[in-house]
């Protein structure tokens, strides 16, 4: 009895030190993006950021092995945010329709916040965990792997294909829009946006051999 | 007589000063190029890429506004010297076999230089001047007009499509690049190849109406 009273302890002992850490790196997080915003990236230092977030410039790197590293987690946590956000809208659709539409409503939100495209550059981060895409157990991962694999079972390609295909679409988007908003090239998003629609649509295309 | 031979000193004085200011700024580039290689890009200084061209830090801000001012400068040059090496082999090649094969180089390239993908990210900068690439005279530029135009003429997609299309495919193959060799994601490049390719076949099909 004693035994399990003290396992059960340690255990929340555990939780409680794990909880401190996730909210101690989120106000890294939040701090960073407060500052990278305001201040621009090279503008900003870590002793800035750790200002910011009321904490000791050591403990940065208890989290963070430096600046970059930092930038791509923040990076990663805005790509998981984004694609949250965009995913669940109208996921009965057909997979293709339900691709174009999410690409509509990407390109919608970076026309709408030009600080978010100025701050992530072209860096989308596909939000996975170190253990990958395939055991990866968040609720959204989840859905996406689904989702990709219901549509190989009808599309004549594999969920490896489908996998690669959509990411390199993303990435696509991601660039684009930042060239389009920050460098005015190719042209403006408006013109952009009907050849992404038509580059999903074909890249997306059932196999020929179905 | 007088007037002339000052007319034309004066224009050869000028020419003299473009190309000082040509050289100078060629030496901060190579100078950053060194620096970020070898102290990444975060880790050097503007007082450090100064130092290795031997050019006063007064003078850097004649040339560029900021740190991250030189990085996309770099960007563009590097961008500019890997599109110059792949246009032109193969060029006579039918125009989507020919983009075909540059992205197998350009790709071939990315997996032979590890240190080229860090540093640039995925910021592929289309390299044109100001007057952007309507009016863009360089040779490699004038190339790719005629070859878009010659392509729009008989695919039935517009110059304007073409271009988009072009642009936005060398976007994701250099995020796609970038994120397989630095993260490993979505899998090795042997297997994205493929895709990519299958892509840039769909992406650049004659349009259906022809």
């Amino acid at each position: 009895m004693k035994a399990k009273n003290l396992e059960s302890r340690i255990s929340s002992v555990d939780t409680l030190i794990e909880r401190k850490k996730e909210e101690k790196r989120k106000r890294l997080l939040d701090a960073a993006y407060t500052c990278f915003t305001e201040h621009t990236i090279s503008g900003t230092s870590i002793a800035e950021i750790c200002a910011e977030a009321g904490i000791a410039k050591g403990t940065f790197y208890l989290y963070f092995k430096d600046k970059e590293d930092i930038v791509r987690a923040l990076n990663k946590r805005i790509s998981y945010q984004v694609l949250c956000n965009i995913y669940h809208s109208h996921r009965k659709e057909d997979f293709v329709d339900h691709a174009v539409r999410m690409a509509s409503e990407l390109i919608h939100y970076f026309e709408k916040d030009h600080e978010v495209v100025a701050l992530m550059k072209k860096d989308f981060v596909w939000p996975i965990d170190e253990e990958g895409f395939v055991t990866c157990d968040d609720p959204m991962m989840i859905d996406i792997r689904n989702d990709i694999d219901a549509y190989a079972a009808k599309s004549g390609l594999s969920s490896h294909q489908i996998l690669v295909r959509v990411y390199a679409l993303i990435c696509m988007i991601y660039s684009v829009c930042y060239s389009s908003i920050i460098d005015h090239f190719p042209s403006e998003l408006s013109q952009v946006k009907p050849e992404i629609d038509a580059m999903i649509r074909s890249s997306l295309a059932p196999s020929k051999k179905v």
